[in-house]
């Protein structure tokens, strides 16, 4: 979308002009290479358009839309670390490219300046602005905890990781779009609204992160189809299937995760879950997010023409191939 | 003094009340964990005393006071991951504990968990709490980056070593006692004045910690006398005795730091240190700074006998063995 894309440069244009000090080197280097390893930059999208939406220039929320964005990146450096990931978008990741200990400290500084862009703001905004901050932090925090636990059970239910991404990902687009009503001054159901719009878009996002995994195009998808199963990760897709397995196909299952054909294991996984009809589950929760996305951004009070910027960027997000 | 141990009490009570969920245990299992393994509790007393010497009730700043504390012990996890340390008061490190993935994790928790517990204040004072924190705590960073830096340099300066310190751990003596006088509504003055109080008392501490290591009554010390020199670290007996060594003297001091033979490594280092009057040095750099904490003390504009117990502290901490 040629209107989007013009926001994305926008951001990108002042996150090369957040004021990052020169010295130490190995403390700034390390932030600055992070926020040019590129992305969409969805998240202070969302901000600038919801503040937009609520009647002000995307001006004044713009440091709001760099705090997300940091924190954002934040979190991707110590996940990186703890995933042990050498890549992130084809680069080399930070705590590859320097060492662990680069990567700790550099995502430290990243969360404080996250904290220091949210202040440049209307000191009467600043204590609520503030407290939906706190809390978002740390529920992406016990996201991230959660998502590692679940590497280590066998239990996992599908609420359960529904919730999981909801405070991994999720609460931080939903908290983006927040932060831009806040900033234009909306009423508090306005402000929830655009919330839970977010966070519906979040969780119906990350699911279809997962279906792409395996059932992508793979012209189009840029990374290898099937990841998540040479990983033996624990996605809704495998989630589903195990809810809906026989016995018999959940031992299957299961001696799948041992096998070291590649090819093959990728290839039985699928035929599994597809005899299990598992894609077609998670399209229809992924659909059902969607619906409430949209459903919740119809509770917003303002005319109908001022949202289909942010309907056209769902849809995008939901049509997205890769 | 039995004055202070009477705030240690009182800190001590309310840091167990700190609101922590349960779920998920392995996040904030070690968050706990980290705010029983104790320590004297300056930093937040630093607080509470300046409140009360500003005149208001401690309770008043006790939310500030506890951000301090959790905001420090975020600091001490995370560095003893970057510095691999087994123990930390006698007590296993987190990551040694858990791991290292759960410590990066917990620690960003307790850090955003600090920013929660400041803007528990008068939203009137929140702006100025935030930034002065957010300063602090970028602050710290680069001195830890520094410090890491340091590691690699033969080139370190008294004065480069110094600013490590006062970045590393003596603003947040400062900011603790600034963040109780913005809590009582002090003067400018008055709060610049505590600042720089706390954070030449902060110079003057790491300063003493360097002198101790090598110099310690061994019966008072409770830890291995010459601990430092084992690990060629460079401290502040170190970079003064590069400054003033001969060539030859300076050929002996880079030998030293290979000999296997630890006991005469110790020894022969002091023997070093002590013709080269390192000690009485870095003793002049220490007093200088307790001279300075005392001359900022008095530029407060409160009655001489509100600031008795500040002094007290200030010299109980000067005069410690351990």
């Amino acid at each position: 979308m040629k209107r989007l894309a013009a926001y994305t440069a926008y951001i990108e244009e002042h996150l090369q002009k957040v004021r990052v000090p020169k010295k130490p080197d190995l403390l700034y280097d390390p932030f600055r290479y992070s926020l040019t390893i590129g992305g969409k930059r969805i998240r202070p999208m969302l901000t600038l358009l919801s503040a937009e939406m609520f009647g002000i220039d995307r001006e004044k929320a713009l440091p709001q839309a760099l705090s997300v964005e940091v924190f954002h990146n934040f979190t991707l450096i110590h996940d990186d670390i703890m995933d042990e990931a050498p890549l992130r978008r084809n680069k080399v990741t930070i705590h590859e490219k320097w060492n662990t200990n680069i990567g700790i400290l550099s995502g430290d500084a990243m969360l404080i300046e996250a904290f220091k862009l949210l202040s440049d703001i209307d000191p009467a905004q600043l204590p609520e602005a503030l407290a939906l901050f706190n809390q978002t932090a740390i529920e992406v925090c016990k996201g991230q905890q959660f998502d590692m636990d679940f590497e280590a059970r066998e239990d996992v239910s599908v609420h359960e990781y529904i919730e999981m991404i909801r405070l991994k990902t999720s609460v931080l687009l939903g908290s983006a779009l927040r932060l831009g009503a806040i900033v234009a001054g909306a009423s508090e159901e306005d402000k929830q609204a655009v919330y839970l719009f977010g966070q519906h878009i979040g969780i119906a996002f990350q699911i279809q992160d997962d279906i792409l995994d395996l059932y992508a195009d793979p012209e189009k998808f840029g990374k290898q189809i099937g990841g998540d199963i040479i990983a033996n990760k624990k996605t809704l897709l495998y989630l589903i299937a195990v809810n809906k397995a026989s016995k018999n196909q959940y031992a299957i299952l299961r001696r799948l995760r041992d096998v070291e054909d590649l090819e093959m294991k990728i290839a039985r996984t699928r035929e599994l879950f597809d005899h299990l009809k598992v894609r077609e589950a998670c399209q229809a929760h992924m659909e059902g997010h969607f619906e409430m996305a949209k459903q919740a951004l119809e509770h917003v009070s303002v005319p109908k023409e001022k949202k289909e910027i942010l309907v056209g960027l769902a849809e995008f997000l939901m049509k997205r191939e890769n």
